[in-house]
């Protein structure tokens, strides 16, 4: 079906393929495929339909909570040579892609045309990986999630047929929304095979800012104010004092250990975003905040944001022998400030080094928990935070997953979430994948 | 089920529920029902399931391609009494709504609290109604769709079961999006009976500019140009010359009658809407333009926009013994010029008035048929022009409805839009309403 060099049985490949970023146990597959274009998806599904093998897709396994892990082995198709851009329509603010493009060369490409992708999971994502998770990140308080960006699918359903749906107009109320329905699905209900695109023109001007406050809740209030007032953030980060601890040793910036906001905007001249940043700093300065260090200019906004680019990066080199579990709840943002407090206090019952940080102007928070890779004890203790910390989300209002999705470490919470809409959800994954051949073991409980 | 003074059978109530603003012909339901609560939806669904009754909603009965019109008689559901605002969660930006609610009159109490809800279908739609359609409108190009604001959605589902879906949170990456399945899916899929809408602040100031172009094209080149630059205009709307002269006529606005820009801009101070401003015009002067009208502050904003509010009106007022056909296509916007001249050589060659303006930001196209009623010639002929305009858009890579839903006049173009993933649509909604009940004959063709 495949080129022989196109498929491998062999260890090291089912290594490779057998974990993402998370703590989640690894599982190799039985076999790896690197499809070259939808045909090939097609008729590998057919096969695998028929025999009910199962099949995952891959990207760049970067995921957080154990989405593309082949837990019931089967196939996993990588689609590093399904990576092209195949268009790029710059008047219409548009591109057509292959699901293996990586996000970052897809802007490096984009910034000559003035144009940029938004979402902004991390710069290694694959655009398949962002559609199959509905991946978000620092600039989705002003940009949206990756689902505000899709036009277009061309999708391979578990029995091979290859159908498109979506249109390149901006908008449109004609027929179901099936575009929504895919992305976010994590490959269980079909598999992409190109993309439209929306894009978005590069901002003339940016500027940052980073400012430090003497408590979370007064930082949280900062937040809605400047929210509330349209001023319109590209960017709004809550990073609490462990962090700024770190990124102070690690980058040697002499910031207050305090809560600190890491802020962004964009617009069309400095002189207005200077203005901007007056006003911004009248707010938080309205609710006791202490430093205010900003800059205008890209190369500014580069160099103040470069430590939370970094922070991730930073949190894991400082804790070798660890694994990390990333907590991506989000909720309400009235709720933000409460739910950042009870996080300090489950993170300090149970004494396992927890870096709190998230994006503030969206409710969503993160706390990566560094646990001992192997220590059963350590990882059982944090697993009961997890499940403690979800369920207050979820009390809240809120969502287990803000941005990484349910793969197998947010299955056990989605009963409480979605009720009885979670049998329709599986009513709608059994109608498409009536063998249950398409990732298998991810989104639904394990009965 | 329901007190009989909420119940009815009587001709005026069945003729009130026969037709909507558009020219298709009204169908009388056998009862409408004025339903109070969830549970009486969910007993009279689980009646009519039963008993093989269809069911429609009926909000304001605004809609422009017969939407809730019973085609299939049975009984109308009618949300008139369902129309509270049941709470403004101020400080999370969201409201809970019961979908008889009338979009003015939620945002005239929302601007209270400096907030509001952006999509603008006209003044008189229900929320129920503007989810039903997934409605737009003029501040699309910048705020969204109505799809972009639902966060949560009680729905009764055909058999009568309630489910809720979505989250209080502003983003989640958790399991299959059902929201966006039920918005614009026009009461086939279930019937919504509660909704949690997104907010946005309120701009602290507005501006808002009237610019004529020597062409169509010259239009079409300032509306890239704008959108290009990033000056996010919060309404982009062309008005062709038909549309300018009858403007002039009813208003005495002396505008030249030329192909003319509407835009408004929202910003935090006056100062910046006014460099904005600076640099529009620039930009529609590197495109030919001709007059360039602007205001800041509200009123200034209120005054300019009122002639385009009025416009479809004034339409109608024109052509008394009129009915009209409002087509509703949406392109890519580089074709957005042509598919405009392509309209205007089919409105010439047919000879019925036809006034062509849009949402040019969205590439979103309106042409306003006013044909004698009744007239079955004149019917025929604009029939296939609307053929040919919708046919040409999809040509392009367009869809055959921006905003106004598929209803009735659509369900001809759904193969020619969605080939086969309409087949996939068709066997959602025989999984949600396997008898078939709900808004039946709509969005489908008819085979």
């Amino acid at each position: 079906m495949v080129a022989p060099d196109r498929f491998s049985t062999g260890e090291s490949n089912l290594d490779l393929h057998s974990k993402d970023q998370s703590q989640h146990p690894a599982c190799r597959p039985e076999a790896v495929i690197w499809p070259v274009d939808r045909v090939e998806v097609s008729e590998i599904l057919k096969y695998a339909n028929k025999n009910l093998i199962p099949v995952t897709g891959w990207g760049a396994g970067t995921s957080l909570e154990g989405n593309p892990i082949p837990v019931k082995a089967g196939i996993v198709l990588d689609f590093s040579q399904m990576n092209k851009i195949l268009d790029i329509k710059e008047e219409d603010f548009q591109t057509d892609v292959e699901p293996g493009v990586i996000y970052q060369d897809l802007n490096e490409k984009l910034r000559h045309k003035g144009l940029f992708f938004p979402p902004d999971p991390g710069a290694q994502a694959t655009i398949g990986g962002m559609i199959a998770n509905n991946a978000s990140g620092t600039r989705t308080v002003h940009y949206g999630s990756t689902k505000d960006y899709v036009l277009r699918l061309s999708v391979v359903l578990a029995n091979g047929e290859i159908i498109e749906t979506g249109t390149r107009a901006s908008k449109t109320s004609s027929g179901y929304d099936l575009i929504h329905l895919f992305v976010g699905s994590e490959g269980t209900l079909g598999i992409m095979v190109e993309a439209t695109l929306r894009l978005v023109g590069l901002p003339a001007e940016f500027s940052a800012a980073i400012v430090t406050f003497p408590s979370v809740e007064a930082a949280g209030k900062a937040v809605y104010e400047i929210i509330r007032s349209g001023l319109d953030p590209a960017a709004l980060e809550l990073l609490a004092p462990d962090c700024i601890k770190l990124i102070n040793q690690e980058q040697d910036l002499g910031l207050n250990v305090s809560p600190t906001l890491f802020m962004e905007y964009h617009g069309p001249t400095k002189n207005q975003l200077a203005e901007v940043l007056e006003m911004v700093q009248e707010i938080c300065k309205g609710e006791g905040s202490g430093e205010f260090r900003s800059g205008l200019g890209r190369t500014e906004r580069d160099h103040l944001f470069k430590a939370r680019h970094e922070l991730a990066e930073m949190i894991i080199r400082n804790h070798p022998d660890c694994s990390l579990m990333v907590i991506d709840v989000a909720v309400p943002i009235t709720a933000y400030p409460e739910i950042i407090a009870f996080v300090i206090e489950e993170s300090e019952k149970i004494g396992i080094p927890g870096y709190i940080f998230g994006h503030a102007g969206d409710g969503n928070l993160h706390l990566v928990f560094m646990g001992k890779t192997g220590d059963e004890r350590e990882w059982k203790v944090i697993d009961q935070a997890n499940q403690h910390i979800v369920s207050k989300a979820l009390d809240m209002g809120g969502t287990a997953t803000g941005e990484h999705g349910v793969g197998i470490g947010k299955r056990k919470f989605m009963d409480a979430e979605h009720g009885k809409s979670l049998e329709w959800m599986k009513r709608i994954k059994d109608l498409f994948d009536p063998n249950g051949i398409l990732n298998p073991g991810k989104i639904f409980p394990c009965k």
